[in-house]
């Protein structure tokens, strides 16, 4: 199954377009797990029981385990959600790109040793360092397009024959997609971009990070984001939801924080005409 | 001690513009390190060992190792270039690149975790992503500007208003420059662009990769990318070197390829005006 595919049934099978970011910080973690002797994994097989019920697919962000030496956890953490969870998903956050031999390699980093189902990738070298990932036909490659990062419209905005690179990235992405395993990454932070983006690659599936207090963004996001049949959107949630508390309690707190999330956008998307 | 006077000792006490790249596939090591506990920490040893005489740094490519979960072989190399070769510097080449709190994560995973002395990132996210790497000031960051593939002018010759996107990341480098730790990323498959971007980034040293076979390129790499004093250049080979042989003797192959690519180097700067 192409992962267009599985993102479809993922939506619709758990009805939530909500993504849950784990991005475990050794640092913000709960005093009860890092007593345990895997508290990365402790941390993360807690947030996923209380918030699965409440999302469509989770996200880890390689950098978290790779800065602590940690790997072992996430591959751990990964094979936990595809035992128990076989609906959700698992989009590698680890933004790979490199020449073809080396681009090989990280797509059996992401695909063969942690079981990914998806890896997101940088476009800046080109279309043909990003083969090694879209050849996987049952993988999918997320493409950074426009990021949620406050810097991002340095490169991204430039203007050229009147087209933004962040644009021309997204145009490509419809001629990379002939496996429907493409999608882009395009921040909240900048609604007219998913409006824009969105016109320019039809349904292609978007990952949009930055949501978090602001509900404000939710709203423009589902405006500007959803395809015709109010999907097409995964809508990443990481500090908001996994540090929602830092007791005893932090895994009800963050599926507290994923229920109200995933509730809120369902009110929305409901209304939106 | 900042980035590029390292890199300037590295040059002179080494009397070497070489560096040699590590990427150790598992499928292509010979049979000797096969049959060690482990083989591409001793298939490294060994080339590092026969290589040293002739380069100025060392780039592990870390993909080679996340594929295999052989990141304690990666830390085990660079742990051995520290203490019997403190004169080369370590060049991670991973290319990351995101938003400020996991770039954070990935300066530590590089820097703490690693020990490398720089590594590899990748700009299209924007400059403030950066910081957490250039804060560093007694490390280096080495940003893709110009790439080595086929397809790099995709999007990175892209033009808008007169400039190409290679050239304006090359402008805003020497922003970023202020601690004298800034290194760019020239292919010598572009040898127009490597002057092209000497002249924009004055004395900014360059990593070059894509120098093999071809003496042809190298004349052109030198020509072009050298700095009024003759070096400025990192000059990497990597299968070239490291496959240069493929039997027991694997490892004199790789220091007599590098004896030779070296030699070849120094032959052509001396005779450069």
């Amino acid at each position: 199954m192409n992962f267009h595919s599985q993102l479809k049934q993922a939506w619709q099978k758990n009805n939530s377009l909500l993504c849950v970011g784990l991005d475990p910080d050794l640092e913000k973690l709960p005093a009860q797990v890092l007593k345990t002797n895997k508290p990365i994994y402790e941390f993360n097989r807690q947030i996923i029981d209380q918030t699965a019920a409440h999302c469509c697919c989770f996200k880890p962000q390689i950098a978290y385990y790779a800065a602590y030496g940690a790997e072992d956890q996430l591959e751990e953490t990964i094979a936990y959600i595809k035992a128990h969870y076989p609906d959700h998903p698992v989009i590698l956050d680890a933004k790979r790109g490199d020449i073809g031999a080396t681009a090989q390699m990280y797509a059996r980093e992401a695909f063969d040793r942690y079981g990914a189902d998806a890896v997101t990738v940088n476009p800046y070298m080109g279309g043909d360092t990003l083969q090694p990932f879209l050849e996987r036909s049952d993988k999918g490659m997320v493409v950074l397009c426009r990021t949620s990062n406050a810097g991002s419209a340095e490169f991204q905005a430039l203007s050229f024959d009147g087209q933004s690179l962040a644009h021309r990235v997204a145009q490509k992405a419809l001629e990379w997609n002939s496996l429907d395993n493409v999608v882009l990454v395009v921040g909240a932070t900048y609604p007219q971009e998913l409006a824009e983006i969105r016109a320019i690659v039809g349904d292609i599936p978007l990952l949009v990070p930055g949501v978090g207090a602001q509900g404000g963004a939710l709203q423009a996001v589902l405006q500007n984001g959803l395809t015709a049949d109010k999907t097409g959107l995964m809508i990443n949630s990481s500090r908001g939801i996994i540090y929602a508390g830092s007791g005893d309690d932090f895994a009800l707190a963050a599926g507290r924080a994923a229920s109200e999330l995933n509730l809120e956008i369902n009110k929305l998307r409901a209304l939106i005409k």
